[in-house]
């Protein structure tokens, strides 16, 4: 069968390439993308599949394709919103919304996936189990639409699942894996700090919200300077001081903005904890009211190891000209909210090189330029392609063998 | 000619109040005063007086009273600027300017002064000296309107000169003087801090303006905790962080602005000279760099004691009903531009209670519900009429008596 | 009886000196003044008064002259300790006490009061009330001498006292006055800060002691900078931040010791709330635990209006000519015990000027060269002699008058 | 050769046992062990070696054995100093020598080398090559001696180095590997800052050096959480604040000790540029002087990833009961000064698990109990008897296949 996939795939690089076009012409912000839903929400329809629209707390798609034979049940993830900045590259098909862009490449992965998704249902009848092609809404924008597909109970007899991310660093033809916390998790915080205004000639009259704001962003930096392991990673960054008035009136209130980012739970819990911990002491300290609004958006992705191991000895047994490069990527502090999907079960995110031929250096995601090497769309599809093929395959052949399968992935090594 | 003026006065004590409430309803904001300076020039128009218009760096009037018989030059001073508050007071003659009010006793100042003048005008053949009456524009707003009139000459052949707040904290009838520094100088400031920006969750990539800024509010601290004489008065508020951004993203400009307050000039000097160091140490510390704006307002204002003195016994041996009592005002926090003239030549600033009647708590000066005892316009009159009949009848006294007068006021002692 | 007085002092002015040279070579430090109270007690031996020994925490005596005439109680109080200190003087009666000296003036305290004391004796018939000389120990050290004589109860019938200090930066003939606070209240704080302990590359396994500590000293900068009127003198000094330790090793417990000063028992409230707020917010803030010991050792010494005002008039009659300049005294922040008698009863404390002739700046009080003008133990004794006539005298007057006397000495204004 | 070895080696575990209870009742502390450096050297007296005394800056001794067969140049090292503990295990070997113990197993290390290279002597017929021993002195106290003895040139032509630690937290029978940076570098600064001391009461007078030591404590910490990458791991500690004084005087000196840790030179060199700026930003800043004494101890210890794989595989393949668990360790914050030998030539440093038998948790290196599993010598004799026999093994073989040896050790991959 795989030969057949990886054929069938060539064949229909240029349909990829359209649907991505399209798409890139049309892009929709999170939480908006109903004409994008539409869109391929049609591409499914009439075709041998289960479609689920409106799925979580958006306009997800969980498309079904049950294969003839029996076996397990994997998914597979796009995301296909878009983001609120002016495209400035001069391709054709540039966005036609203006203020709104495909710069993070989610064009491209909804197009790879319909096409492969279309190429299972064409191989249904070689198919040993079930692929669950879900077309995420919302991964740009806190709370994400990950966390409410998973809440919404569609996957809770998946066993794996797999996606992917375009990285215009690598060139086309790279494929990078990571095992364990490979993606930041992030929290969005917000604290308002509640004095007493009064003229800035009598401090004593007031209660100085400036100067509480300013020893709570002096102390904050212990956390990371003292209260962390220094082998691990964390960073606390108040983005936002927001305390803006009139020079000689005492500030009664102010509003300071923070993003926390962390590689693992439990140094989310921990600054988590801290935080609360310094502005209890604040209140105390300064005699201030603080209200502390404190969102962990996504968690760290976390790639389960064997699974990762699992993607990596596909791609490098491939022997297919278009995977040329299998390489280790460094942990970064980016963050996904594929990072629930791997909270509720194992599975991999892996990333897809597609650096534009003939460019020095890249534009990098969200940047107004980004652009794609359109190449590697296919290069994506036959990657993911090759591990579902793999998955159901080494299934068939450790039942035969009546071994047990994927059961303990939590052990040391999987041979399979 | 005293009797004869403080009748006079008595007499035209409703023309005060209906002046008063007439600019009460008409009020104008600093330096844009242009009606209110017609008004009161048009008063003085046709009188046996010299009229000077424009004076300084806005509306501001001086109009000369020349005595019959030669002698001293002194001035008199009222301001007329009125503040961008929204009136919420029920008085008939509310403000017509919606969002301007007369929230400070401007319009007393003038409307006392103007019938004074007036008076003046009338007992000229009496009067052995020069009157200098100045209608100050823009005391509220810096660089305020009397600096500009001290630069400009006209008060070059003055030799001491004299002015009154409406006080509501104290009942009608009562006149406070104070020797020495009184009211506070006042230094604006504003401090950019520029640093470089970047993503929230690579703050080594960047270098953070908030933490910056937040260490200077900090260290700032220690000028009036460590460096001040703990027996002098001084004050730095940041009244303004103005460091709003997005959460995510590391800050790369944040722009403070602060208000410093003192009772000397050496302070100002200390707190100036400390500023400048902390911010040159930050630029080092922290990799920043800082644009310092640093405007001394008002200088603080300092009362000749000679010359308070000799209001204070002025006042005190009156003998007049309407003056009940005559007290020490403490020193207090507020500003004043009349400070620019007492740095020229020798005067006094004084207080006249004008609490309204059946009142617990009077609203203080700028408050929205700011509101007068109309019958303080009489005793401001009459203490300034005595003060000024006094000077020259002293004056006349010494030079009879081959006394040197009052040339060398920084004696130890005066005695009238 | 005043023109007998003033005569008797100038006859006996050398023995004065020679009992101040003898205590000055025999000094002892606070609260060790066996022998010099010895030396005291035995003088008043065998004459017509009550002596009371060891009255209070220590050796202080309390002399009492019961005058022939009715009439109401005062106190004069005279210190007498030494301080730890190595004289450096060239003096031919330096200390004999190796690492002691009287480099405070107390000697010459005691020796005027000892012979102003036994003129009164000698004129007792003519003394229309009673005078309790207070000899006291250990105004040097805290918790000090006064307090605990107060608390003895032996002044309960004493309607005011008097007490004075050498000053050396004033020539002899000068005494100084202030009414009000006029001398510094001092706290002595100690705070333990108690952390974790752990190895220095591992922070997070610790709790650091010394960063608590730090922000410790940081915070409360702004008790005085933010907290504390601008007009109102405080000073918060960390004299001690003992913290040192081993470089790699984080520091489990640090002690700090502090230094606050106050004009007023406002002042001495709000910073000691403050501080107990800014401990009990550091706690929480930084996980540790505070030990505090606040002491407020002596309070501001207030000397009351109406008898300053009377110690001021008494001298500037006098027409002395030992008595030549009569001034007012700037407050400062040293600290003196003799506050705990004006906060039970009305008093002054004033200052008597002792510069050494020929020297053009003196060594202050408590410097191993400190040294006096012996010709001002006159000036002290006449002085303070002068102030008990005439409060004996108006008193009597009073009466005859049928006038309230001192009884509400609170008033507006005395006259007499 | 290596079974011949392997098996001689296990002849002589008894002998090595003694030697090292030897060692282990006669410790000497760094750069005093006179008598344990005879001890060793008398050792290889008479046999067929040279012999280096005094190497470096201590005792060190640099044994060379050189093999019949030409070949390359290795290095082994073991260190043999000891701490200044008060022993407190009930060993019949105890410490002989009160408050010196052998707390850190060096002992083992020096025993295990020292009939290991004896048996290399017995064998070196078949050695194509050379071993220098290097029996290293002052391990435990910077500078150390390691880097002098790189600095003596005997390492010249030395083309690798081995060493190993024993480590009580894994049991016998474990070797641990880890490739690239494995231990921390250490700095150690000393930081006095100068203000102007002063009396508590007037901080104006004076510069307080603990308000501006409080700030330095403060602004540190940014350059952990704010200069360095989130991904990367460094420590600065102020193990000592050394500010002790009298609470009612304002400190004129401090001093503060540091720690500064870190994983990579490029991370040194940031956090001691960073340290120098924020130093010479608080001299500006507090207007105090700074004396900074800055020494980067030992650099972080990176192991050749080429060598350590070669280690790693060298184990993975031994086949001996001994050898039963190969691991890889974590990094960890501890510091060697075997840094300095791989700073000058590709070197691995690899662990010996020596967890005693019967114990739940054993004590950790540098604790009055910590103990050894003696079975571990054999353990450590065996893996680098090991790695060395495949060492000229390997070069042999490649020589013969007309390979490039180890000439190029940064490429990607070296087979064996």
């Amino acid at each position: 069968m795989i030969d057949q996939l990886l054929k069938r795939l060539e064949e229909r690089k240029e349909e990829m390439i359209e649907i991505r076009r399209y798409l890139h012409q049309h892009p929709e912000i999170s939480f908006k993308e109903e004409k994008t839903a539409q869109y391929i929400a049609d591409f499914y329809e009439g075709k041998d599949v289960q479609i689920a629209r409106n799925v979580g707390n958006g306009y997800g798609i969980v498309v079904t394709i049950t294969g003839d034979k029996p076996g397990k049940t994997i998914a597979l993830r796009a995301d296909f919103d878009a983001l609120p900045i002016t495209e400035e590259t001069d391709v054709p098909f540039k966005s036609l919304n203006e203020g709104v862009m495909h710069a993070c490449g989610h064009d491209g992965h909804t197009a790879y996936l319909m096409i492969l998704a279309d190429c299972f249902i064409e191989l249904k009848s070689s198919i040993s189990g079930t692929i669950k092609i879900i077309h995420q809404h919302a991964e740009e924008t806190p709370p994400g639409g990950a966390k409410s597909i998973v809440d919404s109970g569609i996957l809770d007899d998946v066993e794996h699942i797999f996606g992917i991310h375009l990285f215009p660093t690598e060139p086309t033809g790279t494929v990078g894996y990571r095992s364990g916390y490979t993606m930041a998790g992030r929290t969005y915080f917000k604290l308002a700090i509640q004095g007493v205004g009064g003229h800035g000639s009598s401090p004593h009259m007031a209660n100085d919200a400036i100067v509480a704001g300013a020893h709570f962003v002096t102390a904050v930096q212990t956390i990371i300077s003292r209260r962390l392991n220094p082998f691990d990673m964390g960073v606390v960054t108040i983005g936002s001081f927001d305390g803006k008035g009139s020079f000689n009136v005492i500030k009664d209130r102010i509003e300071l903005e923070g993003d926390v980012r962390y590689m693992t739970d439990d140094t989310q819990q921990l600054i988590e904890k801290e935080i609360h911990r310094i502005i209890k002491g604040l209140e105390v300290e300064f005699g201030v009211e603080c209200e502390l609004t404190y969102e962990a958006d996504y968690p760290p992705l976390y790639n389960d190891p064997d699974i990762t191991d699992f993607v990596k000895s596909s791609m490098e047994n491939m022997n297919d000209p278009d995977i040329q490069r299998v390489i280790e990527f460094p942990k970064f502090s980016g963050s996904e909210d594929f990072a629930y999907y791997t909270q509720k079960i194992p599975g991999s995110f892996f990333f897809i090189g597609c650096k534009p031929k003939d460019v020095e250096q890249a534009y990098f995601n969200h940047h107004p330029k980004f652009d794609i090497d359109e190449d590697a769309l296919l290069v994506a599809a036959k990657s993911v392609g090759q591990v579902v093929f793999n998955y159901f395959e080494t299934y068939i052949l450790r039942k035969h063998a009546h071994q047990q399968a994927f059961v303990k992935l939590s052990n040391d090594e999987i041979k399979f």
